[in-house]
């Protein structure tokens, strides 16, 4: 299943709304062939194992499948899988996750029995479950799963007193926000971020994709010359404001970027959950917000934050006047804070990434 | 060698500025006897041992002790262990660190090995030395092993914007620092904090001791009627100040604080370097500095801080105006940053404690 896991991650950013799925055939505890869900609308990765075992003349029947994920039952883009399986003879499937769809949500695994087939369910599934938390979250809520990054030093500052943050983390952290870039369909950032940085917001790995890149900018202040803006005939832009002038939108419109307008919430922001209820229908499944702190707060008091992940550099800035990563208003009682829930840690080169989901349930919410 | 190293914690806030040592003695891979220093001008670890062996009518002839540090072999409050060592007709010594002590530094090792004993050295040597850091630096520098330490939530937030802080961290944590307030000899707090919080500063363990209490305070703003000053008679409370005036000093003095006149910094903040200069000469070989984020900036600012410990709550307060751990000025470019050197993680309870040295290499200092 660990071997099915890496061959699942080879769809990263490619396969979305799709989930990444791996497969692995084995006899006698020896690979025979492997398989990935390479691109959206391309083999499932139980068809893409046979094919290879197919394609090197290696007869299945007997064997086993290692699958991260339930196999599929119903006619989507592709043939179901477990019909494939059936007629393929093999002898025996083990699966990691079960398929959160309602369209599918067990009946594979009913089918597979029915004829014939050994099944084992809930292999490594943790590990499963986590390389899908983006599908598994938008199968079932229809609206992206919202990660909330940044990076910090170790006295909790996104930049100096002075402004510069250029760098905090290391190279190691940094690709690894490259890697999120590509696997999210879609980053956020604050018009203040864009002002302050004039970020460019693509991806910078080999054949990695740009996710859609999205600016809360609810008066309409981000500035025509921005890289943003210079570049949204390249890299899909879309500018979500709470002015409804067209005027004011034009030029946005006329340099290539959509500008979309949204219901400001009761702080005179964009107002965030129904920005991601849009962005939803439209079939963006996540929403990564790099920054910065005034949009963060939003993210977090609107309730619509998934996941955070908090990279801590081991560095010191000091500085009264230097940003932390959560401003806005906030909580002014301790007892009324925002919960980290399944707390993680590792380290990342010198830094140390903590993620966790939020608890909300508590009175702000 | 484990073993040897718990009964040195025995020791713990009752030996300073002694080193904390633990001594056992084995034969045939059994423990025979245990030992450790127990309290300033009390048996050493070694004697402690032997003695425990006496006591118990257990003969010591051809064993092997453990000890966490070389064995002394100066007559200082208690005669050499080296000579009762070999004394004892014990015939191999196992030792943790070696003693920085110049007076010992080897000379230890030298006369049991020439007495026939055989002698093994750095066992555990890193765990030994974490165990006297605060030793290790007195008796070199002659001035206190300074640790910073501060409790942040995950978005580094030292207290809610309304300026609340009770409490940041879980039980364990607070336990934690409570075993360092009575492991270490003094703690620091600035005036801020005291005007702020009203704490008491004391160690809320069984028959811990509570340590100094210092108070940086310039302009002498210590409200007379705080906890701290109302309970000098009964805890030493130190007042730092750069007022010379003997009228402000008075009321002070008569609640039983030590009134403290260190000439000021460029920044008119109690001089820290002089302070803990005047403080090592005095016999205190450690300062833990409690807060607030003014004074934590100027005791980093001025390199005298040894040691870093970070506590971070799984949980977010928000707030553009809610204080972060290191306020003051801070530094301007990222690439001016303070760094940590041999950062350590370790969970405690839901919390994180990140722990590091500061490499005091760049051009602030």
């Amino acid at each position: 299943m660990s071997v099915a896991l890496r061959h699942a991650t080879l769809g990263m950013g490619k396969v979305s709304p799709n989930p990444m799925v791996g497969a692995v055939l084995v006899r006698d505890g020896r690979i025979i062939a492997t398989g990935h869900h390479d691109h959206f609308g391309g083999w499932h990765a139980e068809r893409s194992a046979l094919e290879a075992a197919k394609a090197q003349g290696v007869p299945v029947q007997g064997t086993t499948m290692y699958v991260t994920l339930e196999p599929c039952c119903h006619q989507g883009k592709q043939p179901p899988c477990t019909q494939a399986l059936i007629d393929s003879g093999i002898s025996r499937v083990v699966v990691g996750s079960s398929d959160p769809n309602p369209l599918v949500a067990g009946k594979g695994i009913r089918l597979l029995r029915e004829a014939g087939i050994t099944v084992e369910q809930g292999v490594l599934r943790d590990e499963c479950n986590a390389l899908n938390e983006i599908f598994m979250h938008y199968i079932v809520n229809r609206t992206p799963f919202v990660l909330l990054k940044y990076a910090m030093t170790m006295d909790g500052r996104i930049a100096t007193a002075a402004g510069r943050s250029r760098w905090i983390t290391g190279e190691e952290s940094r690709r690894r926000v490259h890697e999120d870039r590509n696997r999210y369909s879609s980053i956020m950032v604050g018009v203040g971020t864009v002002i302050a940085d004039d970020p460019m917001l693509t991806c910078r790995i080999e054949n990695g994709h740009n996710p859609l890149r999205i600016v809360c900018d609810s008066r309409l202040r981000t500035p025509l010359d921005s890289a943003l803006v210079q570049s949204a005939h390249d890299v899909p832009t879309v500018i979500a404001t709470c002015v409804h002038d067209d005027d004011q939108a034009r030029p946005y419109r006329d340099a290539g970027c959509e500008v979309l307008t949204i219901a400001a919430d009761d702080d005179g922001h964009v107002g965030l959950p129904a920005l991601i209820r849009k962005l939803g229908e439209r079939g963006i499944d996540s929403v990564m917000i790099e920054g910065g702190s005034a949009l963060a707060w939003s993210a977090l008091h609107s309730g619509i934050v998934d996941k955070i992940n908090a990279y801590i550099a081991p560095k010191l800035f000091g500085g009264a006047a230097a940003p932390s990563p959560i401003g806005g208003e906030g909580v002014q009682d301790p007892a009324d804070c925002y919960r980290i829930t399944d707390r993680r840690i590792q380290t990342i080169g010198d830094d140390i990434l903590l993620e966790g989901g939020i608890a909300y349930v508590h009175r702000n919410r």
